[in-house]
């Protein structure tokens, strides 16, 4: 290689103008302006009813990581041009603000913020790209593998897809967002390192092809390992395949667990059928059938529907790339700023989409539960310093405002933890387990109206009255403002 | 963290089965047996006419670095369950084979190798995920960058997809592989330190909030930076944007240098006409409209094709992430296998899917080129021994075989180069700028029909008579294998 920089921090894994604008503020005098930015997507990805939240670790990581080292100085000062007094202040620098955020696992909707950064204007800028990356694909493919995993059901659902994901970091943190979602197992021994994710897999084509005969393989791979999955598909599944595994089944008795087959190719709805029943056949009826080959939740729902007999999903490609919708969309907006008197002022940017507008003020998310029968009524978004009321709340729709109601007897739980006050670190991570059971808890949760694949009920996500009149309020003065320089 | 293993090497990025398999190779003692494999995709991204080749610097890093840390062993042993010898055979294993393989930059096409690994069977399984992963998606964001290139022409394209990005590397490396492509910056600060690639931006809507007010912020920007592109559509393009740009412009006079104004959303068509004008009446001819808004090659065509006055284009999502197909689907087959008496032998992978059939045998690939032009007739893949006719070429269709035509007064260029010899590496790396480079000269002797956007003509990669009939052979006798077993 010959880079002259070698050492890789993260640090600098942000856009540029994020370092532009710290300039300005900086020289300007207000980097420290008390400043917060929310963290949110405008809709859900692959039409599904609700996503899922997932990238909150690496997110800590990052933070806690965060300086610019010699190497990124002297990068920045060479290559981009910045001069040393703005330098030295960011050779300095660390996160010292406060982040809130909902927890890994937690079920999220289109427009509430699920990370909220109150920090130091320039602090809060310089860690929004990262973030973004981050959150946005973690939570995509937690995302789709919930989504997956709602329709493999009890079955069980394996991450495969490491060759085609999108480079080495998406593979592992993509799968260690299909396990959080439910998935059991991954192919990827680094994940199953990194994060304690149970790994599967037994032997692929070219094992067939080096032995060059299928009953050779087989054989040799049955001597040498206990549980035994064989690929069918190397020549020809029904007249090679399944014969040479219920051969070398038979042949190696109890001194294997002969656990199954797997398809990787053709009609699987049809080899897996007929695979079932020569097994079954041949006494092997509790040998499993494992399947891959470009599944995702419409193939899985359609085997399903044929009758396939798959006990187990390897599912690849189009998990670990959302193949289609391969990102999310999050954004990071500035919705309050500190003014000349030391106060938090609201800000606003307006757009001719009326979905781009954002929405001013710092905010709290709770979720409104009915007491009678623990499902939730919506979400409701308030303004961070409003009391909620216990016995009645009205909920209204923040676009079409007619669509509303009184919800009564229930409980409003705040979705939003601390994670980081004053830099410090305060949330204790729960472990992958843990975070993948309480999404569990949290899907159980969830009306099945919301969960189904195809056009899911529309979860109710609404402002409070305060909130959305604040909302509004801003939007007039930003008129006001456009009216008067067009005078 | 909670997480037991700590170090985090690379050689664990592979499938399990790579494992399990190697396990059986070794204990059956076949674990050295020479075997041949090829990287290779079988359909060309996107209705793309040809695809760019990248992700060769990265196999290379992941190659030399190849080797089971402790902790790996560790993990390997307390977590998954393999014993001692097995693994002290790995923690011992370096890669001691011979790769070759395409130049990045290199334009290639459907079914023609790309690499290949020529090594011990147990090496060349263990690296086959990684590689992988590495190469379709850096050839895919190559391929993607190198068609957006082709639209924006003379223009400046800029890499702005890091929050959309799945994950970190995919962020670099993607940005890298649209740097090789033709793109001329990036916003990524990391990946301009790591690749030396220059990078771009200015500042945020988020500037404009934080000071309420978008004279102001702009005018602070220009106090502070020399360079100036103002970001006018935060609160209202045509009434706002511009004119407080221009105003700034005007008063900061030489002090500044006004590159010109960005647009981020709405009508890019409408309000890069109507901000042209504006800009050229106020006397600031010069100054750029850089866009960015979701843009792609569909969108910039269309765009152009309605007089939109933009200069310069910010691409994000649709490139980082691949979005209309946000994976490659390269696979890596063995095509030889040492058989007993020490020689290679041809070793095939049948399936239904005739398009999934394997070529087997070692195997060289040509770029025909015509003397006179000096453009390609396309691409000839043949036996690694023969030895090419000089004066005659027959090219067929590999699978329409009644497509074929003679091609004289042709120069045959090897496209493959030696990058490994005996684990060691050979290959002097060329610079980003080199390929680069090497890319345009190869996109520039490429036909034009090749390159359109829209229905591409069909290049042509061809098998050799030999090859073609060694495939035959192979194929006759698999079939006479499954005929043999139902009898």
């Amino acid at each position: 290689m010959k880079h002259i920089y070698q050492d890789d921090s993260f640090t600098l894994h942000t856009d540029l103008y994020q370092i532009n604008m710290t300039e300005t503020y900086w020289r300007d005098g207000i980097h420290n302006k008390r400043a917060v930015f929310e963290l949110f997507f405008r809709k859900l990805p692959f039409g599904n009813g609700y996503a899922v939240f997932a990238g909150l670790e690496k997110v800590i990581q990052f933070i806690q990581n965060f300086r610019f080292t010699e190497e990124d100085i002297k990068y920045l000062k060479n290559e981009v041009g910045y001069e040393d007094d703005f330098l030295n202040y960011l050779k300095d620098l660390r996160f010292t603000g406060n982040i809130r955020a909902m927890k890994e696992g937690e079920i999220v909707f289109a427009n509430e913020p699920i990370l909220r950064v109150d920090a130091p204007l320039a602090e809060a800028q310089l860690i929004e790209t990262a973030l973004l990356n981050i959150v946005n694909y973690q939570t995509l493919i937690a995302t789709k593998a919930a989504r997956i995993k709602h329709v493999v059901g009890d079955e069980v659902a394996m991450e495969f897809g490491t060759r085609r994901a999108q480079e080495m970091d998406a593979a592992i943190w993509g799968t260690r967002a299909a396990y959080l979602a439910g998935f059991e197992a991954t192919s990827n021994v680094r994940a199953g390192k990194i994060f304690g994710i149970p790994v599967a897999g037994t032997h692929a084509h070219a094992m067939v092809q080096a032995y060059k005969d299928e009953y050779e393989a087989f054989r040799k791979y049955a001597e040498t390992h206990k549980d035994c999955v064989f690929l069918v598909d190397t020549y020809d599944t029904l007249r090679l395949g399944v014969p040479n595994a219920i051969k070398v089944a038979k042949e190696m008795g109890d001194k294997i667990n002969f656990v199954g087959i797997r398809l990787d190719s053709g009609d699987l709805a049809y080899l897996s059928k007929e695979a079932r029943k020569m097994l079954d056949e041949a006494g092997f009826k509790d040998a499993k059938i494992f399947a891959s080959s470009d599944l995702d939740e419409y193939t899985i729902i359609n085997l399903k529907a044929q009758g396939a007999k798959i006990d187990s999903w390897g599912i690849g490609t189009k998990l670990i790339t959302a193949y289609d919708q391969a990102a999310l969309g999050a954004v990071y907006k500035i919705v309050a700023i500190e003014n000349e008197k030391g106060e938090l002022e609201d800000t606003i940017k307006i757009s001719s989409n009326p979905e781009k507008v954002t929405t001013p003020g710092l905010k709290k998310v709770y979720r409104i539960i009915n007491n009678k029968n623990h499902h939730a009524e919506g979400d409701y978004i308030a303004l961070e310093d409003e009391i909620l009321p216990e016995k009645r709340l009205r909920m209204f729709h923040p676009t079409h405002t007619y669509l509303n109601k009184i919800v009564t007897n229930f409980t409003a739980k705040e979705l939003h933890v601390d994670i980081f006050n004053d830099g410090k670190l305060v949330y204790e991570i729960p472990t992958l387990e843990e975070s993948r059971n309480y999404l569990k808890e949290n899907l159980d949760a969830l009306w099945d109206e919301y969960k189904r694949t195809m056009n899911p009920e529309f979860y109710p996500v609404d402002l409070s009255q305060k909130c959305w009149d604040n909302k509004m309020k801003n939007i007039e003065e930003v008129k006001e403002k456009v009216s008067a320089m067009k005078e």
